[in-house]
């Protein structure tokens, strides 16, 4: 492996190595043999521009495999197969000469409306750092680097390049960052990749708390610092806060911002040092790695990606078990999109697939390959709708009315077209358009015995949801999509996804209704904590189908929970001393081979310091059954992942006491309880004069004292209440006098005792 | 008037005099004549103490009318009466030597849970402010001053004396402030009260922001403010912020630190002298006005207490006309509170009344009155259950449903105990007592023809209100409430009480919920501007009983509406240019005489620079009528009442464009609508480089120009959604080139033109 060294470079060659060279590449120095590399987007597929560069997904990319985006990749709450899939995607950028690929992106969920949701995984920290280590993984086990994004709080796109994601401590540590502390801890990404917005006030780009305080004092990140594309609002600022590497190119302009600076002594070239050699460091790495690699094997590929995609699938409802479908069945498939699929969203991310199947000729393949006659007479098509809305909506209709009359099972494919979300902008509707609806209405009026399959990167209102018998949720699923859909409405492939975003009954429900996408430059994050699921079950709403939630053709069966302290030190990610390793057996009770992700949700029984929400999830595994097998599901559950972030101490604290473990089949089909007893960390914050009596009480050295010599002057034990709020340094004005020493006295004993 | 004079003052003498001498005196300095006066609790009566001091109302006080505490009388939406008992409340200072009485408080109620919620007028600021206005014109009227409280955002008693209201700028001035500040402007209490917590981080005792800055540059406030009792946390650091008085006395040992503080030159003395000259013109303006005052008229205050919660008293429900009961009607009146009423609140408000009316009595003196038989035979009674929970609730019960099964009509009173709401602590849930929902269920089952009769200083949920037919919320009425009790239920009063808070179904639909009472000394307001009937319109929440609703035994019917804006400047509180008159014709269309409470909501229609609530209340008018009478009810809308916070320009704005304003019965029974076109405020926030493409295209100067020349060279209109967000600055990043000097051309000519 290559080395290069900061001190054989100039000032100027430093500035210019820690900015772009163009959109894609770093900036090489030819002086001192550094060579350039290669950089480009995007989480699920490689996309390499040919021509004309851009950051928006507009200009024309080489061909590459387009895997299941992260909204369908979540789903399969697989990190195995996000890391199948992360290799994948080294091979291809090795391929093309990519030293690191710009992705997974971990940002959570926080509203329904966000037009980057297909790129994000789950509105839950624990699956976006569990999915997104597995991408990482992969990917870097090929040698090729990846940028871990956006970082951080970067979850809407409305004024993203300026808006001030305002949130709370704990918000920002249990939610907002903890999915990105996962991977770094767990995977050390070579790169993050710092996001276009501010934390409270901060742009990212130039907050020294965020970039290297939490991200390298804390949690020991090793690798790099880039910027979005166009995120740098001042380079000065940026570069001592702990941005290593502006991108894409600014021509020049910030490269002269930073001589000048270092020049005039504001600037203190050790920064731009640091900053320039870990650029050197990630050359060195990317060059020390590629290799030469063969030629794409596109078959393979494709044929990885259409078994994601599989697992992807969520399959929200079956009534009657109207799937799967017999191959001999006579099948309506109504829908432009079972002909011209919604894949993929709109943006950066935005790849030049290789192949694309679609549901349709896929479906036809499948019921040929098991029937006597012709396909074409068991799978009919009407398109119902346009999606550019041309073309006269009723006739479409008519037609999809009488092809679902004259079949025996209508399979509708909507969803959401391309135009209606994409990065860039938000939505500002989880409905369906409405020509789908009214198509889907006059389907099941005709057919009652109709399946709804959806296409959307971002969660769709379903009112629909109690008329339709079955119900297959794909998101976008990939160039593959179409022949998984296929598989799964057919039986060839049993569903197993699971929703890593709750599905609302409406809008008004959601946790950031109100509050988002904000104004005048500023969003809060009112909900605090309770995102998602957690909010859902804080406030007891119903919704239409619940976080965790995904049905199979095969039924399981949760038998007796059991719970162990797993004692020793792990390693790496099998975690730490004080995990809990709940196991529990599953027994498939179906006629059909199928997936259970079985999932883990914690509380804390009795009061908390902190509002917590009613369960969280703290581990899921995976268990593969064939019909009557039963097996044991095994669930590491991290001790950190039970802590909470308190402000006064300013870190992780696990509450002590009986922690409730709920695991089921969805958040809201919780099958078996089990308790552990978890051990607190030791906390004892600081006793001032701005401690309340309460607070005094409670210490546990001088605590005891308080309560003898203290609590009587203020009334006794039925005065607690109603005094225990007053703070220490006031309480003297609120009795007769004579407290001042013995309060000072206390105080001093406890900052003694700490 | 006397008049004092602080150079006239030692050092010592000033510091002393800044801080009370016990617990409701201020420092008298006999040496240059400046007497002491009395300040004392409370809102809705005298609490002036007798032997023992204290500030949370345990000790005795001397006898004083309880009038309806503000969670009723806010009911009446009636600041004349206010007005009325402000004067009574003024009387009985002067009588008792009080030259400033400790109210009135206007926070908001954010969550049903706050235990001072009782205290407290509404969730909306124009109620709050409406009716303190109306307060304190009435006790000022009689030459005794008020302190209007909490000031500010003191809006739960969980860690009261620390906890940290954090909350963005709109909610605070919209919503928290907006009180305030009308009382100010409007009334110019002789003193403010500043609040325990902090704001934002701030101790409001040692806030300058808002104690200077909002309070007298802004409101223009002229008199003095003191500190609520113990709130002072660091004096010297207070009194420059604003701080004039520090109550109660502290001893001499903050008076020290002043005087060291000046001393050190570490506080100005200047700033002494100017709290001192506060306090030196209070004193005299008391001593100026406080004249003899002739005995306490009992019976007419009492009655005056009585007519007043005539008025307060809410009819929520009245199903097939069960009330108001025939005299001759023979009624079981079921539950303790009818005969032990609770009528006020516990803590620093507490009154020891100079007599206290039972709805029992009263009500079998009204039976009496219009029968030929005796009372005693047409009203039974059993108590139902006990106050403090002794007794056997079984034996409780069977006999209320006895008495229930024997009368035509049963009469429950149900209510929270003492010891469930009081200042300092706040309430966990909002139901009322198990075995008092059990005994309502019974009696219903015995008799379906049962009113239920509450008292409650903070709202309860209503599990029953569609198996009850006929639903009064009393909430705490004062000494008088029990008769008023009873001329309601009788007819002799026709109730005209609206809801100032929303009754919701669940506490967990309320919009405080998850962010209430906070955690580790702060409390996010994380709902915003959505506070009250705003949160439940804009989620469209369904609730047990709407802001604004209060039924009448009359009925009402609502004309059409007309609007013209008010173009002259108007005096006082009559408002200003460019208010809107509002007129609508209301019939009384019931037999009976009755009082109407019209509101008027406005919305902007179109689109908002800000989150907006559907609908805001901007007005409202008492219209009395007699059967089949017709009236125009007119409403003022000030202009400043359909003002936005606007945090670019850190002022009010209003916008331009078409309000629909709203009039009906209730925030949820809106009868008649009119749209009124609206000038806008001039606005034009700075334009920098942090500025975003599309508010350079918004600016009307350099808009124009822009959109020819800069709009082309980033994609053109197509493309003005995805790249609108993009700040100025970085615009170049984003393109070929080219575009600096144009954009900071653009930029000049948008500076030079302001």
């Amino acid at each position: 492996m290559a080395e290069y060294r900061v001190s054989d470079l100039t000032l100027e060659e430093k500035a210019s190595l820690t900015s772009g060279e163009d959109f894609w590449r770093t900036t090489p120095v030819e002086r001192a043999g550094v060579p350039s590399i290669m950089v480009t987007d995007g989480p699920h597929g490689l996309r390499k521009q040919a021509g004309e560069s851009d950051n928006l997904g507009l200009s024309q990319s080489v061909p590459a495999t387009c895997f299941p985006p992260a909204v369908a990749l979540g789903s399969s709450m697989d990190p195995d197969l996000a890391e199948r899939i992360g290799e994948a995607l080294g091979e291809e950028c090795r391929i093309e000469d990519v030293a690191v690929l710009l992705g997974p992106a971990v940002n959570i969920k926080r509203s329904p409306l966000c037009g980057r949701n297909f790129e994000y995984i789950s509105e839950d920290p624990l699956v976006a750092g569990a999915m997104g280590t597995g991408l990482v993984r992969g990917v870097q086990s090929k040698g090729v680097g990846t940028s871990l994004k956006h970082f951080a709080a970067n979850n809407q796109e409305t004024d993203r390049m300026r808006v001030s994601a305002d949130i709370d401590p704990r918000p920002l540590r249990e939610i907002y960052l903890r999915g990105f502390e996962r991977v770094v801890r767990d995977a050390q990404p070579w790169t993050v990749m710092c996001s276009y917005n501010r934390i409270n006030g901060v742009y990212a780009s130039e907050d020294p708390w965020l970039l290297t305080q939490v991200l390298r004092d804390e949690w020991a990140f090793r690798g790099l610092v880039m910027s979005d594309w166009g995120a740098v609002n001042d380079r000065v600022a940026g570069l001592p806060a702990g941005l290593d590497l502006e991108m894409p190119a600014s021509g020049g302009r910030t490269d002269a911002q930073l001589v000048a600076a270092v020049r005039a002594g504001t600037l203190p070239e050790s920064a731009l040092d640091v900053a320039a050699q870990r650029v050197l460091d990630l050359v060195a790495k990317a060059q020390g790695r590629l290799g030469a690699a063969g030629p794409l094997d596109v078959e393979a590929h494709h044929a990885l990606a259409r078994e994601a995609a599989g697992r992807c699938v969520v399959l929200l409802r079956n009534d009657g078990g109207l799937l799967p479908l017999a191959r001999e069945t006579r099948v309506a498939v109504i829908g432009e999109f079972a002909r011209t699929p919604r894949f993929q969203g709109g943006g950066s991310s935005h790849i030049n697939p290789t192949r694309v199947d679609n549901a349709l000729e896929e479906m036809r393949a499948l019921a040929a390959s098991g029937a006597d006659g012709d396909a074409g007479e068991t799978v009919s098509f009407a398109p119902g709708f346009t999606l550019d809305g041309t073309g006269d909506a009723a006739t479409l209709r008519r037609e999809a009315v009488e092809a679902a009359r004259a079949a025996e099972v209508a399979v509708v494919f909507l969803g959401l077209p391309e135009a209606e979300e994409s990065e860039g902008f938000d939505r500002t509707t989880i409905d369906l358009p409405a020509v789908q609806l009214e198509l889907l209405d006059a389907v099941i009026e005709a057919n009652p015995r109709t399946v709804a399959v959806l296409s959307n990167g971002g969660v769709v209102a379903l009112p629909f949801r109690d008329r339709v018998p079955a119900i297959i949720e794909g998101w976008l699923l990939g160039q593959a999509g179409g022949g998984a859909t296929a598989d799964v409405l057919y039986g060839a492939v049993n569903p197993s996804g699971k929703l890593t975003e709750t599905i609302p009954l409406r809008l008004e429900d959601t946790p950031s209704f109100g509050n988002f996408p904000g104004e005048l430059g500023h969003v809060r994050y009112g909900e605090g904590v309770l995102v998602g699921y957690r909010w859902f079950d804080a406030k007891g709403l119903e919704v239409a189908f619940p976080f965790g939630h995904g049905l199979s053709y095969a039924t399981f069966e949760y038998g007796p929970a059991s719970v162990e302290v797993v004692g020793q030190q792990g390693a790496g990610d099998e975690g730490g001393a004080g995990d809990l390793l709940v196991t529990v057996p599953v027994r498939n009770t179906g006629t059909v081979a199928g997936r259970e992700v079985v999932q883990a949700y914690t509380s804390l029984t009795g009061p908390s310091a902190v509002t917590r929400a009613p369960r969280e999830l703290a581990g899921f595994a995976s268990v593969e059954l064939a019909a009557g097998e039963t097996r044991n599901a095994a669930i590491r559950i991290r001790r950190e992942d039970m802590a909470y972030w308190d402000i006064r101490v300013d870190r992780w604290v696990v509450e002590g006491g009986d922690y409730l473990i709920e695991i089921g089949s969805s958040s809201r089909d919780l099958r078996s309880r089990v308790t552990a007893a978890v051990p607190g960390d030791p906390i004892r914050p600081p006793l001032t004069g701005e401690s309340s009596l309460a607070d005094l009480l409670a210490d546990p050295v001088v605590g005891p004292r308080a309560r003898r010599e203290v609590l009587p002057a203020v009334g006794g034990e039925d005065m607690e209440r109603m005094m225990g709020s007053i703070p220490i340094g006031r309480l003297a004005s609120f009795t007769r006098g004579g407290l001042e020493e013995a309060l000072e006295d206390l105080l001093s004993e406890a900052r003694a005792g700490r």
